[in-house]
């Protein structure tokens, strides 16, 4: 550190009189001709995506921007009513909730997939990718670990973004290693685990992403990205159609006090 | 609260077989259909928006994703550094930083402009819009307020967004009262403030976003969406060629005690 | 920015086989001879609070850390349920909630009472502090402002944290101009407002913060760490005994979808 | 969910004119009698600590409170820098870097202690904790895994913080078994490491923790309620004598362009 310190990047940096990101001049060949999503894709695998890329990239930022009420929904309209002179505090404390359980099956299901192809040739037909599945399924379960993806609460038979998600990516031919291989586990599960479960949407979504070349050990940003413009939905309407308070009090006007020493 | 609780929601809903969203089918109608700005103007504006809208919309996304190494982006990179377990509390940790300071010149910006025009009918030729600055300046000025949207640390003749931003939205017939009056003050601050200052590239995004008959007491929570992204991009870029240890090290290598009492 | 750069502090430093921390040797002069809250006072205020100033400090602390089911402590609740694998993402959301309403009022009351002082003798009896408190509420009204510390939603006649806190500042000679300009406006309020409310605990903790010569811009600082202390006894009762997933299925199985046009 | 809705909790609830904390009166019992650090054990602990008891834990929370210029307290810095209006975003953005790299370890160790005593019964020599300290060492080694607390960037041959808090917890008779195992590997993992490394404070103040029969899954979280005193002083500091304009400067006036595809 001195003379020679130096902060490389190849993201955004700015001179008097230009602007440049990711070596496009910002001014002259992205404002208006570069799609929010496409740049989203842009900023994290350094190269624009295909049309086609963009529409499943999209399609997936779409099916995971808002799930109604949800804890990290609840949590931002709170924070909103305590605090509603920072909307970026009321906006973080929902993303704060982006974590293992209700949000990371997406990531943690794009990782899984990919981990379980890491080195091998992609089976060629549905009886490869069976065959395959089979083989993972039956090992996740000997640890005593659980197949990320699987399961919904609600859509306990199909979730319905699942094939929609999958024939987007067909569509523009990207269904690749990490849809066969995530479709073949919705095949084969039930031999191993003795009950059908529902390929669920948030899985789907990670190996969508994971097909299109994005870092998997990222996937669970672009969930916080989607989930960035819902929350900012929510506050709207928290604005608009407050609920925060009525939660709040449904809570406190409840609350029981027990002994700590029960 | 009892019998009859019940919280109101025009967001995400879902039944076992469908999940819908802004009263439309997530499934049949927007994924795959909607671009995902599209779908965060029409979660906040509660209609979709037309594809001269988007546009516009997305050009102002575009502008704000990024601008390198800002306060936010640092803050970010330390926290990924100090907790890598906890991606969305570093892209929280980012997002916290967008207040009044850095970030804030869009909301502000659309808000006086907002403020300015409201209850008034806008001039129809340009001397009617620099009266109107002028008065509008000269009011700020006499408060000892200052006009917000003026001047930039490094563009100080001109930010390069300003007029490409003002161009796109004049080409989709969008250049509405918010830009003119904004474009207006700069052609006449001069002559109340003394001297002359770019319309910086934060204060057009706002003026632009008001113009889309966006909120106005939420254009900053547009501002975080797009940073959302921009931050994902320095996350992924400090997995790959990290700085966050040098930047703290320049920092803790060179302090300096200093007597508490001096 | 150079060979010269420094970064001044008067706060921790280490070397090899020593940690200074306030100009003091933290291993030798502080650590098991210094308390936490003295501590947090000396970082703030850059000297040890003598013992009566550290009573005083510790009652409000104490006073503040907790209230029960807040927003702040639902929404640190649910973002805990959502990601588990993340205790300072928990404790964050809440404490983001300590905002302009619910936790703002310590620092907004210690302000207030701060500027109505700034500048002039601080009366020497009651008759005086009544005629400076009508003063300065007749003003606040003319402004159509409220007076901060005035009212509570649960304790309506009156709040049983601010005579006891007056009390131990009495009993520590510690009772300095705010806690009286305070006790005042409880007094003489009625004259000009038309009906009595009583004087809050966040406000009579702001009060006495002040009158211990804390910065009244940091007020909300004191608070924040109060809650810290709150917030990490619900994240222990969450894991003891859950009520995050029952408040948020309260909200999500009562949503009733409502038309984005009505 | 419904008539029998209810909400338990042994922390605050409140009455019109009573307001309880841990099955206490807070103004009768807490207020003016409690210190900070004892409250915030008894809200973890649902006990209150002896005088011992407290001396130890507040000797810990002054050794984690401030480390100097720290990843999360530039980060804090300049998250206050951006926002000023929110010190809440500020003080939340310091503790999201309170994860598993810089302020993990006092949780790691005491977890890691916790589990390697669980189901024995402790030694009753020096000799009977070495054999099972090198047990732990060589079996933690065998998994690949690394043995949290050993080493120190910067207290290269001991950290003074590790012989004054066994001191303190020795004198008030609080050296328990996760302290005295911390000592043995101290003595041992020479031997199976190859190298001999410090005991670090972050490590002993987890031990320390762990002996006081707190929770070992929520050690973090007094890491992060020092850490809270910490920033908060950082704060003050940045108000008084700012740095953060400066970090950032030196960070993005040192940026060099990379070609992204490089």
């Amino acid at each position: 550190m001195a003379e020679g310190m130096s902060f490389p990047t190849s993201l955004g940096t700015s001179t008097a009189d230009e602007i440049r990101l990711l070596g496009q001049d910002l001014t002259a060949d992205l404002m208006g001709k570069v799609g929010f999503g496409e740049l989203a894709f842009w900023l994290v695998a350094l190269r624009r995506p295909t049309p086609s890329e963009t529409r499943v990239f999209e399609a997936v930022l779409v099916a995971l921007a808002d799930h109604g009420f949800t804890p990290t929904a609840i949590a931002a309209r709170l924070t909103y009513l305590s605090a509603p002179d920072s909307l970026q505090g009321a906006l973080a404390a929902g993303l704060l909730g982006g974590g293992s359980r209700f949000l990371g099956v997406t990531e943690d299901c794009g990782m899984y997939l990919h981990e379980a192809l890491e080195g091998r040739d992609p089976p060629t037909d549905d009886a490869g990718w069976d065959a395959l599945a089979l083989e993972v399924v039956t090992a996740t379960r000997a640890e005593g670990k659980y197949v990320p993806g699987l399961g919904h609460p609600v859509h306990k038979v199909q979730d319905p973004r699942t094939p929609v998600l999958i024939g987007i990516a067909s569509d523009e031919g990207l269904r690749g290693p990490h849809l066969q291989l995530f479709e073949a586990i919705g095949r084969v599960h039930e031999q191993v685990l003795g009950r059908k479960l529902p390929l669920n949407g948030a899985g789907v979504c990670g190996a969508a992403l994971a097909d299109l070349g994005l870092p998997v050990e990222l996937l669970r940003g672009f969930a916080l990205l989607a989930r960035a413009a819902g929350l900012l939905g929510q506050l709207a309407e928290e604005r608009r159609r407050p609920i925060g308070m009525d939660a709040y009090l449904t809570v406190d006007r409840n609350a029981v006090y027990v002994d700590p020493n029960d």
